[in-house]
């Protein structure tokens, strides 16, 4: 149950904390013991009578930053005194005129003064190193940054404000009660007594299995709302796919760039349909149309609809035998229907059809829309029913696990409580019995830092942007 | 004197402040009578005995941002109260975790609270027009952030801080006593009084004009320290004109992205030398070698030196003679000399050469630098060299022109004083005069804002920044 300290907090870190480039307002941040006393020699307040040494926490001040005598610029600087700021230590922000040019000369200023650049994400670990938050409340906070739609926007801040991990706190403490327990047994062990019986164990660790099982499932739902739910559109060249695909980009797309500044980070072909994330596979693929899915064995169709959640598969209503699609439906269900994997039937080109065969439904016994990809008609249907696709999964639950390090943790704890469970079967002898309880503690323990190590740490705050 | 008032300041403002795209923090500024009444309608402080209305300037708080019931982020929000902001309005800051989807549906909630989204420079244009600030000091607002050398920066600083505002406002003062006397003798027309000593006047008048002289000599400085001291290459193909821009890029360019994050607005061929930025002229063209001078004749090359402050004339010393080399040089400085440009002769390829002829400074008496630019030798002498033309001209002084409005008026503001002294030279009627120095003060009165209008400041604010 060891927390290994990364850095020693007796620097003072600096870092650009607003995005990179040019904007109106930039905002340099720093965080240490030094901050205060390193603000007071590069900053002069407009009013004389002001001093920072004399702010209170949460208090802004107007005035000159400088290097020796030259001016750099006009900034506000905002501070925030230990333990009550992001990082439980002096942190002193300066808000400053956005030029490029005057960031790098008020950090410049600043490294000058002995203050060090900030490893990426250096500000929220140390917020976890001082007990501000635990590590998956760190992790949710990159995952905050990084939020594109509405449903991964969701869960990150769930599980920044806690809920999640107030779960595995939860499951983590009734294991410690048990194991405290088994190790009164193993104190006694000449004396062969069993403090815990055996029964009510056997209910808890069921319990706790089902709790553990039922966030493992949650992973599937979690991961793709964050990243985005794979979808995959097949079928014969020329059916229109890449029209499709265009279509519900054109329909889509613009409600996330409806604010100016705030589509950079949009990844091409996700789109974000109603908050919830959709992601295309390979549609570079997809919009030369060289996809062909004459039979389910070429390789890389093959390979995309694995990757998929949705498969959308298209036919031309004015070119295509009810056999054929009757088998590649039978097909494909064999294949993923277990999987889980929706697989929808598109029927294009309504534009050049009179009427859609009145048996169409009694000869192809599967959930078909039927749309003209070319003048958009229908696309709101598919739009609808991939929709369906997330709504079965309740995104509001405060338990998704998104992020794969949680539910690899999570699954070597179950690992151990079916080995667990199992040593209780055949009876085995109290210290083997301990050696798994202390895995599965050990393991979810990892989710919210009560054990960690550097290297665990080094690969989760290196994802973090500079100045977080 | 009159001052038009854009848009009423009855309405509340909004707009996201920090450079577009993802930041570990993003900031959204609010400015208006309605700042502080939003913001307790969308905000929920962490702890509940803290209260927005309550709350002093310069003070932030920590708490929630929620749409109706939903929360969007865990932000801190920074009060200033009226007048005491940057827009002298009350002004409410929110600085938000930086994914761009939630600046967005910070931006969203706003909006839906009644909350317009401000025109680019609106908040700057708003501290104009409550008095904050000057035209001049709000035009060099944009300067400064737009700034990416030491010199531009020094510019778009002091402009700010109203040095120049200053001086003009002096000139701007004395003509208007003087205009006092020129109208009281107006009003005593009938009796042909004449109250204004006409021979102070005149000493007056030449003060003055030799000031605004000044001033519009300083442009030439200004501009070319506010946009790049223009430099071009030129020289017969295969010298080692694009060796040697590469060479100059290589070896100053790193300076500039010292700090990650600052180089994404460094516009190409454009090195800041030691504080100095200096702008290559078509440098695409030279790094394709295409450019020729066999003849002044040549129209390209021809507008390329016409733009340029400093021509670097290139020769191979492998391969050269005297005689046409001095030919080129007494045809340039024939064309250029009395345009101020600096012509200097680069000698390349002393890597080829076993030594330079002994003789040779006898031979061509122009001030010649031998470098190889293939193996960067002596590229820091042609640095120095750059570097004399800016140290000339004095950028101490806080009373550099960069603007080109400001030349402008200016300009004008000396048309009407020269008018002015020719009507006292041709002793004229007093209401002649009067109309002279109602123009010189009108265009004086235009730089500072103390005479401006819809058309004038919409084109200075249109050219902001959004947020600022």
């Amino acid at each position: 149950m060891k927390k290994i300290k990364l850095n020693s907090s007796n620097d003072t870190i600096c870092a650009i904390s607003t995005a990179p480039g040019r904007g109106a307002i930039a905002m340099i941040r720093i965080s240490g013991p030094q901050a205060i006393a390193v603000a007071e020699q590069v900053f002069e307040p407009a009013e004389k009578n002001l001093n920072i040494s004399k702010m209170k926490g949460y208090s802004m001040i107007y005035g000159n930053l400088k290097d020796g005598e030259e001016l750099i610029d006009q900034v506000i600087l905002g501070l925030f005194r230990a333990p009550h700021s992001y990082t439980c230590e002096d942190v002193v922000e300066i808000s400053c005129h956005g030029s490029p040019y005057i960031q790098q000369r008020i950090m410049e200023t600043l490294i000058n003064k002995g203050i060090r650049v900030a490893e990426p994400g250096e500000f929220t670990q140390r917020a976890f190193l001082n007990g501000r938050m635990d590590l998956s409340q760190a992790e949710a906070v990159a995952d905050l940054i990084a939020s594109t739609s509405k449903a991964s926007h969701k869960i990150a801040l769930q599980q920044m404000r806690g809920g999640f991990s107030k779960k595995i706190e939860y499951l983590r403490q009734q294991l410690v009660d048990f194991a405290a327990l088994i190790e009164l047994e193993l104190d006694f062990s000449e004396e062969d007594v069993q403090f815990a019986n055996r029964e009510h164990l056997t209910e808890l660790l069921n319990e706790i299995k089902s709790e553990i099982q039922g966030l493992i499932e949650s992973f599937r739902l979690g991961n793709v709302l964050k990243h985005g739910i794979p979808v995959t559109i097949v079928g014969k060249p020329n059916v229109g796919k890449s029209t499709l695909l265009n279509a519900l980009l054109n329909e889509e797309r613009a409600i996330v760039s409806e604010i100016p500044g705030t589509t950079r980070d949009t990844i091409e072909d996700v789109i974000s349909i109603r908050g919830v994330a959709f992601r295309f596979i390979d549609t570079a693929g997809l919009r030369d149309a060289q996809d062909v899915i004459e039979g389910i064995g070429i390789e890389r169709t093959h390979e995309k609809m694995e990757l998929a959640a949705i498969i959308l598969y298209m036919f031309d209503l004015n070119d295509f035998s009810v056999e054929e699609l009757n088998e590649r439906i039978e097909a494909l269900s064999e294949k993923y229907g277990e999987q889980d994997k929706r697989i929808i039937l598109i029927g294009n080109k309504t534009d050049l059809l009179v009427e859609i065969p009145h048996d169409f439904n009694e000869l192809v016994e599967h959930e078909t829309i039927f749309v003209s990809a070319k003048r958009k008609e229908n696309i709101n249907l598919i739009i609808d029913s991939l929709l369906l696709s997330v709504e079965h999964g309740n995104i509001d639950s405060d338990t998704l696990v998104s992020n794969a390090r949680h539910l690899q943790a999570l699954l070597e704890a179950l690992k151990a409580i079916e080995s667990l469970e199992e040593g209780f079967r055949l009876n085995l002898f109290t210290d083997l019995i301990a050696v798994d309880i202390r895995h599965a503690l050990y393991h979810l323990g990892s989710i919210t830092g009560k054990v960690s190590s550097d290297e665990v740490l080094g690969t989760i705050f290196g994802k973090f942007c500079i100045g977080k």
